[in-house]
């Protein structure tokens, strides 16, 4: 039996499993990432763990293993300073599998992982031009153009989080202002509704999550309302020039933050159409990922393979 | 001999010609576009003139016939709504061109025939990631990614100029404020300096064309330096969101106002870089078109037939 492992890396947990090609989950586990203070240990316990489930599998074939983890590049298969890991500096992860594994070895960053999971058992199949921008802590994306991801000359592209929104707008973690993540994300979302909280009469001095908001909106709270609606403003605002740049038939949203469903993307749709030149207007639909929490991660990470055989 | 065709239609003069694969031009030729009140006259006119050309080869052989045009689409194969030619609405140019000759015919905006010609005969031969800008009285864009134009699902991407760079900014053509080309083409050139002008000591009335400003800043005038160096700053803030989304090895600009050369190349480069996100930084290079207003038009147009066979 063909199958494909596949491994995201999280800053939190790693999820791991085997797949068949036509994404039916064999098997799927998951471990605490920073538990591995050396990533030599982490590989030898996924190794071993993932042998054993193997041999499970009668007469199996191992078509190659995805791995999609933060600041992963495809074209180095390294792990470059990626903030939210506890193993430093460049990571030659593709190397360091490759020898304990006899099969092709894809790995990328997983805003990339989940545009493939998305072309190969989402919302995007049979679609060649997409964007799928993942909002949880941060704001990743992944653009599809001509049936394939843009990974840029450096494996590098992608990074509509990091594009710049607002001149001189929030400090971001990576050193500049105005990012579409500042704004756009759990944290964006929080530090929007605690603003808008400061200049309020209801001034509490109560930090809310992201998640905490969106259980205020859905009951109909006019602060946290405001605040989905000042994120998809500058969320649509984001759109409307990535439209203009690469025309995508669709823009799938995953993550955390986009279980808020309609309460972010109507109006995000709202603004992005207002936003956008006429010839591209009411062309591209804004959509929930069909992947979830649960299986989003591995299928995205086994379609690095799917997409290269 | 295999020959190429190739046509670059613009607002003010349609150049055409016949070159061979190697980018060498056989014949090359211009007429006025506007002389031609109905596109069939037009579309008459160069079947004639291009095929008395044609007989003069010896045993030749037409590889196929590439169209350069401005809101000229690769799927449909029409001009739609192009606001500087006088044939308006949606225009069957591939259909029509396609009853007078019996190879293939392939049609895309100037910005994204520009591109091809640069990937094939400029400076971006065997880049497979690069971005061409186009600056004369607008600007245009043509995005290649993984060695293909990206156009989108509709046909339109690459519309850089359109992408908003100042909320609430100069009105556009397009019906909208603070796009791109509002600050960064011969027409923004010209604003700007006058805006600078009626602010300064030395306020006039006469109004100066960007070759003017251009000369002046030759001349070491510091509000003709000031307007290159303001027009420098959105650009490069434009291109440092530009390659945070494709990551391109180069950015190769292109076009009347790119003349100025250095003047204009040298501080875009360097607020790119200050704007850049650190991952992305001293690897994208700016650089002048190799093409040149003589023969780019023509090498561009026919690169279109050479990238499709």
């Amino acid at each position: 039996m063909d199958v494909i492992i596949g491994i995201d890396i999280g800053g939190t947990n790693t999820k791991y499993g085997i797949i068949k090609k036509n994404g039916f989950i064999l098997y799927e586990n998951k471990v605490p990432t920073n538990k591995f203070k050396f990533l030599k240990d982490f590989v030898n316990y996924l190794t071993i763990e993932l042998s054993i489930e193997l041999k499970k599998i009668k007469n199996f074939k191992l078509l190659g293993i995805g791995i999609g983890a933060p600041n992963a590049n495809y074209y180095s298969g390294c792990i470059e300073n990626a903030p939210n890991l506890i193993w430093k500096g460049k990571i030659e992860l593709k190397k360091i599998f490759q020898e304990k594994f006899n099969a092709p070895i894809i790995i990328t960053n997983d805003a990339n992982a989940a545009a493939l999971g998305e072309m190969h058992f989402g919302s995007a199949k049979n679609i060649k031009d997409f964007v799928m921008i993942t909002i949880g802590t941060g704001l990743g994306s992944g653009i599809v153009s001509n049936g394939e991801v843009i990974y840029g000359h450096d494996g590098f592209a992608g990074e509509l989080g990091h594009t710049t929104v607002v001149n001189n707008g929030r400090n971001c973690n990576c050193g500049r202002k105005g990012c579409l993540e500042t704004y756009v994300s759990s944290r964006g979302i929080t530090k929007t509704y605690n603003e808008l909280l400061l200049n309020s009469k209801f001034n509490t001095n109560k930090i809310l999550t992201s998640e905490e908001i969106f259980n205020k909106a859905k009951d109909n709270d006019p602060l946290a309302i405001k605040t989905f609606d000042k994120t998809a403003d500058i969320l649509g605002y984001s759109l409307s020039n990535l439209v203009a740049i690469t025309s995508p038939k669709i823009i799938v949203l995953y993550g955390g933050v986009v279980e808020s469903g309609d309460l972010l993307i109507k109006p995000t749709k709202k603004y992005m159409e207002n936003y956008l030149l006429d010839i591209f207007k009411n062309k591209t639909n804004i959509v929930k990922s069909k992947l979830n929490k649960y299986n989003g991660a591995l299928l995205g990470a086994s379609s690095l393979v799917l997409n290269e055989i």
